[in-house]
C-alpha cells in the first residue's frame, strides 16, 4: 500500500477542459493589435553558394512591411560557443540555420523572410525575392559524406564532414572477444524520421521601441527560446520575454529556435508585431528530424549466456550543422547491460539535410536496434529465452557504463522480470506468420535547473507558478507533488505556466526532466509553504511547535485545517508564498521494455501489430495515466519509425513525402490498444522517487519489431523502416 | 548626502515606452476568440420599486446571446458580511449595487445586462427589456435624508437613513471650550465629485466549462476584484483568475467591482467571453463618486494661539448603500493638531445617489475644508500668521488622535516649516483682487498584505513579479527598491504585474500603500535573493563568508560582480529566486500642505489660480518625479473640487452634466505649473522610511483655496465648489 494520498492517483488534468473545449490558446490563435504576418523563403537547393539576394521587388510590393536576410543579423564570431544549459554549440551554426549566410546547406534552408499585411501577401512577396545560387554537389548519407573526396559542407571541421568523434572504452575489448564462445556482428541503417507533432512551429514577436522584445511561441522551453534568440540577436537575455503558448506536441523538436529570431527581426523592421506560422512542408524540410544512421554492433558471449565483450561503431547524420545525437547513441548502446569489455566509437557527420533535432531519447533507438537485434540472435543461437539472456546480463546498481558512470539505482532487472511475468509474454502466439519480439532500452533522467513559486489562497487552495511548458500532463504531475506535501487534493492546486519574466529560470520540457526536476522545485517550494503555514498555525493555536498530519495543523490539543489557517492569514501575519529553485543531478535513468506480436502477410509484406505491451520503470508514477500515456505514445512513435516512417529524398535532396498524407505515421487504426505495465524502482535522487518517463519507451520498438519480424518471417532485418519490400527481402 | 545609490534618483519608468507608443494594453484593447459584447440597462428612476422585468423581447432579438437580471445571481443572506481586507461590508449591498434586486436606488442603478454579437446590438437589446417601476419619493442630501418622515431607502438601518454613527472623544470638550478665549464655529457643504479617471470601467470575462472564470479588467486591485466577484457569485476565490490590464487612472474609484460579476454571469449564459465597457455617462451615474457632505466644526483657542478644544459634526452621503467615507472623515478632521479636548460625531447617511467610492484620501478633504477654514479665521482674529498658528499646535510624535492612536512619527512640523520657508510663501502677492491661502492635511499609510517574487537572470538582471496594478509609476518605485538592495541599476530590474494566479496575495493599489507595502515585500524578497547570491558567490570564491558592497561579492581577497555570479548560477547550484509576503502595520501617515495664490475677477467671480506650491512628507522619496507627480495630481484634483466640480442633479435625481464637456475638471490651461517641495521624515515602519504619498495632497486644496478666496474677496466661503456665484456671494 502506498503511503501517499495524492501521488499515484488519477485526477483530471487541470488543463483538460481548456483543451477539449478549444479554450486553450496556441500560438496560431494569437491576434495582436497592428499585427502583420510573415513568410520565409527557403532554399530549393541541397547545397549551393548564394551569389546574391535582391529583395527590391519584394520590398516594393504594396502591403509589405519588412524584408530581412542574414545581412540584417549581427555577425557571429566564427568560434564563439553558446550554451543554453543543454550543451555547447557554435553560435555560427545556430545563426546560420536560422537564416542562411553565404551558402545554403539543405533544401528548405531559410534564406530570407518577409512581413506583410497578411500571410498571402507575405508569401507572394517572398516569391519575388531573387536569389542567385551556384549549386554545389551534395551528400545525403554518412556513407556519402565520409567517402574520400566527398563534397565538404563546412571548412574547419574535425575531418572533412566528420564534426565529432567520440570513443568510450571499458576493460579490454580485444581480450574480451578472445574469451567469447560466440560472436555476432551486424550492421544496421535507419532513416531520418520526424517527430511529427501536430502543431507546426510558430512565433509572434513584438520588438518594442525601448528595445524590449516579447515573443509568443510554441516551444518546449521558454527560457531556451529566450536565450537562443538573444544569442542570435546578440542581446542580453533579459531584453526578451518569451511567453510559451500551449504546445501541440514537441518530442524534442521544439527545443531549437527557427522562427523566433526571424519574427523578432521582422518586427524590428516593421515596427509592428509579426506572426510566423510554418506549413507542414516547412516543418518537414525546415526543422530538425532525428538522424539517419549507420551502426555496427559486435557482441561476444560465452555458452552459458554471459556477455563478455561489446563493440559498437556509430555514424549519425548531423544534418547541415554539427549535431548532438551520436553522443547519447554511444552512451546508451550498451547501457542496459553489465559487459566487462567495451569499445564504442561514434561519428557525428554533417550531410545536406535539415539540421537534426532531438526526438525522444535522441540517438538511442538507432543504437538499440543494433544491440537488441544482435542479442536476440545470440539468445536464439544459445537457445536461451531472450529475456533470460538479458536478465543474466542486466545492468544493476554498481554496473559501470562504458562512458564512465556507475549506476546508483537502475530498474533493469525489475523491468525484465515484469516483462517475463506479463500474461502477454506467457501467452501462445495467435496464428501463422506471427512472431513475438522483445527488446529493452535505457534513457537518462536529465537534471537541469527548474524553479517554482507557490502562493496560498484564502480559500485554502494554492497557486502554482511554473515555467515548464506542459506537453504531456506536467501541470497535473507538478500540482500533485505540491498537493502531496501540503495535504491537499490535486484540484486544490492551480498550476499556471508563465512567461520568462514571471518565474525563476527553468530548463526545457525535455530530457525526461519536468516531473522530476520541476517537481523537485515544487516539492521544495511546498516544504517552504508548509513551514510558513506551521508558523502561522502556531500563532493561531498559541504554540511554538505545531504538528502537521493528514492535512491538519495541531498543537495544544487543538486542530486547524489547512483551509482554516489559509482563511486567517491576514490576521496571522500576511500572505504565504514561497519560491524554490533546484539544479538536481540526474541519477535515476529509466529502463523500458517492449513485447510485440506481429503478423506478416507473406504475399504483400504488410505487417500488422497484433499485441503490444510496454513495460517501464517510472521510479514513482505520480499520475499513472500520464505515465501510461508516455509509454503508449513512445511505443506508437517507435512502431511508426520501425515500420513506415522515413524522409524520402529525391536525387536533388528534396523531400518528396512532406505531408502527413505521404509521410505515413501510425494512426489509431494501425495499432491495437497498447498495454502498459509500470514498474516502480524509486529514484534515490528525487524526494518522491520520480524517474522521468518521457523517452525510454521509444527505444525498444525498433528492435522489438525487428525481432518479432524475424520470428514471423525468418529474416533478420537490418534496415528501418521495415516496410514491405524490406520485410520481403527485396 | 543620501547613502542610497538608486533611491532618490529619477530613472525612466519601465512601462514608459509601452505607454507612449500605444503598446500598453488596456481592457478595451482586449480581443478574444469568440468574444461577444455586453450592455447594461440602468434605472431612469432615483428610487422605485421594480414590479416586473420582461426580458423576452431582448432574448428573442437576433444576435443576442444572453440576458441577465438579479434573478440569475445566487441570493445573498440578508446579514452576511464580507471582507476583502479593506473592511467589512454587507454582501447584499455589494450584490445589490452590481444589479438591482427589488428596488432601484439611484438613476443609473444597473437593472439588467445583455450580451450580443456587438456592442450596438447589445445596447438595442437592452432597450427592449421592459421594466415596470413603481416610483418612490427620493432623497438627495444628508439634510433631506435625515429629516423626520424622510422616505427610507433600506429597512433595518440604524436610524431611518442613517447607516452608521461614529463618535470619538478625547479629554473633556465642554471644559476645554470653557477655557477658550475665542471660539469659532462654522458649517460647510461640499458637493459630490467624481474621480474622473480617463479610462472608463471595463471587464471581459470567460466562464469556462470547468467552472474556472478568467477576468480581464481595469482595477486598482486584482485580488479585491477576484474576491469581490467571488463573493457576488458565491464561489471560492481560487475559481477566478483576474488579470489586471493597464489602468488609465483610478484614484480610489476602481477598487469596487461593477462590471466584473456581470461579465462573468453573461459569459456563463452565453458560453463565450463577454466584454463590457462603460460610456462616460455610465461612469458618472453608475460608479462611485465621493460623498457630498455637511460638516460643522467648532474650535476654541486661547489668546496666545493654543487650541484647547475642538468639536466636529460630520454627515456624509453614503449614496445608495451604507458607506465608508465618514469614518476617515472623523479620524482626520483634527488629525494634524495636538488638541487636548475633542468631540467628533459622524453620520453615514444613505441617499438616492450612486453608491460612493473611495477618492484619494476619502472623507478627509470634506473635513479639512471645515477645520482649516476655521483655523484661518482664528489666526486672523488672533493676528497670527496662519502657519505660525498651525505650528504652535502641530501634531508631533506622541500626540494622541481623537480616534485613539498616538503618532509614532509624524512630519507635521517639518511640512509647516518647509511651507514657511518657500520662496512662494515669502513673496508678496502679485496684485489686486489676489489672495493667498494655506492649509494642511493628513492621510494614513495603509499596510495590508503584499507579495513579491524575484528571479535572477543569467545576464545579471533581475525579474520582479508583483501584483500591484501600476497607476502612478509603482513599477519603477518597486524595481528601485530591489535595485537598491542588490546593488543594481533600476533598469536592471524588470518588473511585471501579473494575474492573481501568478503571485502571492497583494492588496489594492490604494491607501497610499503600494510603494510602502509592496515595496516592503520587494525589499524582503531582495534580501532573500542577496542571501542566496552570497551563498553562491561563496561557492565560487571558496569561502563560507562573503561580503557584499557596491555591487560586488568579495571573499579571500577575490571579487565577483553580481552579474558574474549570475552568469555562473547553474554551476553554483542552480537558479536564484525568492518570494516574500508582508502585512505591515501602517505607522507612517503623511502630512501635506498647500500654498495657493488666487486672483478673482470681481465682476464675474471667476477665480484664476496664479501660483501653487505643494509640500508633502514622503518619508523617503523613492522616485522623486513620481512623488511630485502625485503631489501635482492631488493638488490639481483638489483645486477642481474646490472651484468647479459637482454632480448637478435635476429634481428627479438625474445627473445633467454627465460628460467631460459639462463636468468641468481643470485642464492644463486652467492651472499654473504646480511647484513641489518634498519633505523627508523617515517612516520608522518601513526599511527605507517610505511614506505613502498618493493621497494627503488632495486634502489641503479645498481649504487653501477657500482661505485664499477670503483674502481676495473678504468673503468666508462655506460651500464647495466655490464657483463664481458662490464667490460673489449669490
Amino acid at each position: 500500500m502506498s503511503s501517499y494520498q495524492v501521488l499515484g492517483t488519477r485526477p483530471v488534468r487541470h488543463d483538460g477542459v481548456d483543451k477539449v473545449t478549444g479554450r486553450a490558446l496556441y500560438g496560431a490563435d494569437l491576434r495582436l493589435a497592428r499585427m502583420v504576418h510573415g513568410a520565409v523563403l527557403r532554399s530549393p537547393h541541397a547545397h549551393a553558394r548564394i551569389l546574391s539576394i535582391d529583395t527590391s521587388r519584394a520590398e516594393a510590393m504594396p502591403g509589405v512591411f519588412a524584408v530581412i536576410t542574414a545581412a540584417d543579423f549581427p555577425p557571429a564570431p566564427p568560434d564563439k560557443m553558446v550554451d543554453f544549459g543543454e550543451g555547447e554549440m557554435l553560435l555560427s551554426s545556430l545563426r546560420g540555420n536560422v537564416l542562411a549566410a553565404g551558402k545554403v546547406l539543405y533544401v528548405g534552408h531559410a534564406v530570407a523572410a518577409v512581413a506583410a499585411k497578411d500571410a498571402h501577401t507575405a508569401a507572394e512577396a517572398a516569391a519575388l525575392i531573387e536569389v542567385e545560387y551556384e549549386p554545389l554537389p551534395a551528400v545525403f548519407t554518412t556513407q556519402q559524406a565520409m567517402a574520400p573526396g566527398a563534397p565538404v559542407l563546412h571548412e574547419g571541421l574535425r575531418d572533412g564532414n566528420v564534426a565529432d568523434y567520440i570513443r568510450h572504452e571499458l576493460g579490454d575489448p580485444q581480450e574480451g572477444f578472445a574469451g567469447a564462445d560466440l560472436i555476432v556482428e551486424r550492421s544496421f541503417d535507419t532513416a531520418s524520421v520526424h517527430q511529427g507533432y501536430i502543431e507546426p512551429q510558430n512565433a509572434t514577436a513584438h520588438w518594442s521601441a525601448d528595445g524590449r522584445i516579447q515573443i509568443w511561441c510554441s516551444t518546449q522551453g521558454s527560457f531556451i527560446a529566450r536565450d537562443a534568440t538573444a544569442a542570435v540577436l546578440d542581446l542580453p537575455v533579459s531584453q526578451i520575454r518569451v511567453t510559451p503558448m500551449e504546445i501541440g506536441g514537441g518530442f524534442g523538436g521544439k527545443i531549437n529556435v527557427y522562427l523566433e529570431p526571424l519574427a523578432a527581426m521582422l518586427s524590428r523592421k516593421a515596427g509592428r508585431p509579426v506572426k510566423l506560422v510554418m506549413s507542414r512542408r516547412e516543418v518537414f524540410i525546415g526543422t530538425g528530424p532525428t538522424p539517419g544512421s549507420h551502426v555496427r554492433v559486435k557482441i561476444g558471449a560465452t555458452n552459458d549466456g554471459r556477455l563478455v565483450a561489446g563493440e559498437a561503431w556509430l555514424a549519425y547524420e548531423a544534418g547541415a550543422w554539427p549535431g548532438a545525437m551520436v553522443g547519447p547513441g554511444t552512451m546508451t548502446v550498451f547501457a542496459c547491460y553489465d559487459i566487462p569489455n567495451i569499445l564504442v566509437e561514434g561519428y557525428d557527420v554533417v550531410v545536406n539535410k535539415p539540421s537534426t533535432a532531438a526526438y525522444r531519447a535522441p540517438g538511442a533507438p538507432n543504437a538499440a536496434l543494433a544491440t537488441e537485434t544482435v542479442l536476440d540472435e545470440i539468445a536464439e543461437r544459445l537457445k536461451l529465452d531472450p529475456i533470460e539472456l538479458r536478465l543474466r546480463n542486466a545492468a544493476r546498481p554498481g554496473t559501470r557504463r562504458a562512458d564512465g558512470p556507475r549506476y546508483k539505482s537502475i530498474g533493469c532487472v525489475e523491468v525484465l522480470e515484469a516483462m517475463r511475468n506479463t500474461a502477454h509474454y506467457q501467452s501462445p502466439l495467435p496464428g501463422p506468420n506471427c512472431g513475438r519480439g522483445v527488446a529493452i532500452g535505457f534513457w537518462f533522467n536529465a537534471g537541469l535547473p527548474s524553479s517554482a513559486t507557490l502562493a496560498v489562497n484564502t480559500d485554502g487552495t494554492v497557486n502554482l507558478i511554473e515555467g515548464s511548458t506542459d506537453i504531456g500532463g506536467s501541470r497535473a504531475a507538478l500540482a500533485m507533488q505540491a498537493a502531496e506535501v501540503l495535504g491537499l487534493r490535486a484540484e486544490d492546486v492551480h498550476p499556471t505556466v508563465v512567461d520568462t519574466d514571471s518565474v525563476g529560470y527553468t530548463g526545457v520540457t525535455g530530457g525526461s526532466r519536468t516531473t522530476f526536476a520541476t517537481g523537485y522545485a515544487v516539492h521544495d517550494a511546498a516544504q517552504a509553504i508548509l513551514a510558513q503555514m506551521k508558523e502561522r498555525a502556531g500563532r493561531l493555536l498559541g504554540s511554538e511547535t505545531v504538528d502537521f498530519a493528514a492535512g491538519k495543523f495541531s498543537a495544544n490539543g487543538k486542530e486547524l485545517t489547512f483551509a482554516e489557517v489559509a482563511a486567517r492569514l491576514e490576521a496571522a501575519g500576511g500572505p504565504v508564498t514561497a519560491s524554490a529553485a533546484v539544479n538536481p543531478k540526474g541519477v535515476g535513468g529509466s529502463v523500458a521494455g517492449l513485447i510485440v506480436d506481429v503478423q506478416v502477410d507473406p504475399e504483400t509484406g504488410k505487417t500488422d501489430i497484433l499485441r503490444v505491451t510496454s513495460v517501464q520503470d517510472a521510479g514513482k508514477a505520480i499520475h499513472p495515466s500520464y505515465v501510461e500515456g508516455q509509454m503508449q505514445g513512445g511505443t506508437a512513435q517507435g512502431i511508426g519509425w520501425a515500420l513506415n516512417e522515413e524522409y524520402f529524398l529525391d536525387a536533388q535532396g528534396d523531400m518528396r513525402n512532406s505531408s502527413f498524407l505521404d509521410y505515413r505515421m501510425p494512426t489509431a487504426l494501425d495499432l491495437p490498444m497498447i498495454e502498459t505495465v509500470i514498474v516502480e524502482v524509486p529514484n534515490p535522487g528525487h524526494p518522491f522517487g520520480v524517474r522521468g518517463v518521457g523517452e525510454a519507451n521509444i527505444v525498444p520498438p525498433l528492435p522489438a519489431v525487428a525481432n518479432a519480424l524475424y520470428r514471423a518471417t525468418g529474416r533478420r532485418l537490418q534496415r528501418a523502416p521495415m516496410k514491405p519490400e524490406v520485410v520481403l527481402g527485396f
